[in-house]
């Protein structure tokens, strides 16, 4: 079943603004000052990229529901996609996740306004950040341990998706289970980084937060972190995928 | 397999009564100051609005387990119902949400008797209100925006069930699929309106708790915001209809 | 695929042991003083009891997994189920429960012996109550009212089973699909009565606590209350029953 | 479908590893001091080991997912696999816990290295413990009672592996169950011994800690309670393997 350029960059693009509408939105919905569910925590984040990934990858189904750059680099170099779409794959993966922070930000509009100024534009709270709602950074500064864990944790999305007998069998089971891997990956390894594990999930909201969304008191976009998430899950790709193939 | 307007009406009824029953009813769990689960959060409203549907849904399943006007509005408008069952869907949405509002109220009886006043008829919480127990409401004034935020919502329900692969092959996944997206929708886009993302959900119990409940101290209905729910949905319904008639 | 009124007993027994061991055990593991887990709240009661169904009921398949004197009544007024086998199903149900309650003991031995004493034998929590472990009670006195919680929360449970097209269809998934109709009950519809929807859940463990566990301290078996998560739920098994016989 | 001695080595190494991985990862998420989902507390502990459980078991398909001395034993006992590759079962699971402790310390450096030392290397959180991140300990000092409590977790496990039927249908299907069971037991029987149920899962990561770990301020290795985790599984697996030959 050979798909099209087009329908590979339409259907990544679609899938993966919905992982990001989600997934941006989860994470607004726990940060800002006036959401009726701040501050519920590492459950709700966890289950909420869960099931954003739930949807967008059913969706994008057509093109196998990749959503981000090492899926799609791990597949290529086990044969399961041409490397021709590769491209079109990552294009549709990055500015699919650029659009869904913007989604995000209409979705809660009212939200961001309000998260630093009460109704009057007096500040209330100063100083809350909002990157952290659309990029991911560490705990701690040192960037060679923070590119282990970000190592680590796509391996273990890699290994299921390359070692799984539940992948490729049944359509629907996939994407019940690939959301339930992200939902571990998330509970067990998610704070030390806020696990990327996607260099589409973080640079394409990095890349709308810093460009596009009309919030007052916008932070830094920390660009000085940003290779961390897309170096260590490419390198997972290439690690995993030449593991498969030799042991597969 | 044609149905009749007897069971569009009679199953659309039923699981919608079924949906409204469980939704409202983990709102009063969550919101009644004599409730054991009082203040749970977030997750409880997210994970129990989600079980609703499944059971609500797969309960209805001869009629397609649509339970929303925006769903049915937008099947309709690829084909897969006809446009004479369509005003029998809505009526035994909305009249079934009407009824789901009431059995809640009567499964919480003594709940809402004692929310505002101890056991001797003495006020303890003045100015517990319960309409948000029964219909949406949004965290800040702009409809405009709060309208957005509902079409952004239901959009991802509607392009799940249109494009995701899940829908139709195998009715007892489907609606375990549909609960996981009710659930992601809720913990990512919930906040700022309360995602009815259905008009049923949010009209028939706003009617119920208008004209039928019997609570002391009932509060407003605010019917100002009653179009919100309404018009948001159905425009999505028209919008992703549309675009799924196009694109597949 | 007959069975014989060994196995009826045999595998509701096994099923609703399991299901009582692990409900009561999430109580207990929610509730005791020197629990790690103490005080985590309702969705780990609703989620436990969810997987309690889950494990007994699976366990349970050769007989139905019904687990449940409601189930078994309305399955048998459908013709699911011979009535010359009822009566051992009913027992099985009781006894397994009853049993499951004396494991839940046995595993929390050692926290029940701590719950209002310390390591030296003084009293530290005093009147900290352990029969809401193993039994129901309501959240207030009126019982006509609680019957009716617990009629209607039986019925959505009996209501899907007899409505939904998943129960049958895959073994695999119905038990599934129960757990998540049984958390959703808990979520929505719990905290007034405690959700016994089940006369074995509550009969077995009330008896088993009067009469069996050493439990220090041990408070009122409640029998005033008793009558309740027996008579409704069996009530709402005749009205679901006679309901489904005429719809379907 | 024979495997040989390499396949069940390897495989249960790699299933075991990540299963460990992400349980131990979880319980450090919800235990160091500047990790953002600190004391998230025992829904986020249960459903995270469930997780473990669900990317172990179904990537380690091949040998059966097994991660476990004590499933083995029992699946032995019934003759499910060889007794000549039982000792290589035993070893994968014992290097791969070992192996997994390692990898959750290396995904958390920076956070173990921070727990009771600032920036400066000041001492800000003494004797903050954690040995209890990778081995399980008991709420109370009786053995005896806690090896109750483990064999009756591990009871819960096995007999659903032995009775229910989902085992070996649709294997993807098993590993989404055998996850929901292990919830289930670590939501209802978890707290008085944190739930080992599993030697392998007890014993690697124990010697990991006192091997391998270059963790500062490293508490004990707690070796007398170290057989508590091994003895009652294997007793379970005996009792379960004998019961399930004579029943079924």
């Amino acid at each position: 079943m050979e798909i099209t350029a087009a329908q590979a960059f339409g259907w990544e693009f679609l899938g993966t603004m919905l992982l990001l509408l989600l997934g941006n939105g989860v994470c607004a919905l726990n940060a800002l000052r006036t959401s009726g569910g701040r501050n519920t925590g590492w459950l709700l984040i966890a289950f909420g990229w869960g099931m954003g990934v739930f949807v967008g990858a059913s969706v994008a189904d057509v093109s196998g529901g990749h959503l981000n750059p090492a899926v799609t680099l791990m597949v290529a170099l086990r044969g399961g996609v041409g490397w021709d779409l590769v491209p079109w794959y990552f294009l549709g993966q990055i500015l699919g996740a650029f659009c869904g922070a913007v989604l995000t930000w209409a979705a809660f509009k009212q939200l961001f306004d309000a998260n630093n100024y009460d109704e009057e534009g007096n500040i209330t709270h100063a100083n809350q950040t909002t990157g952290g709602i659309f990029f991911t950074g560490p705990a701690h500064p040192k960037n060679g341990w923070n590119a282990v864990t970000e190592f680590i944790g796509t391996f273990v999305l890699l290994a299921w998706i390359a070692f799984a007998p539940a992948n490729g069998e049944i359509s629907s089971l996939k994407y019940f289970a690939v959301a339930f891997v992200v939902v571990g990956i998330g509970m067990s390894l998610g704070s030390p980084t806020g696990y990327a594990i996607n260099p589409a999930r973080d640079f394409g909201p990095r890349l709308a937060y810093a460009l596009a969304l009309p919030i007052k008191d916008k932070g830094s976009a920390n660009w000085g972190y940003a290779w961390v998430p897309i170096v260590a899950p490419m390198l997972a790709a290439v690690f995993t995928g030449v593991l498969a193939n030799a042991l597969v």
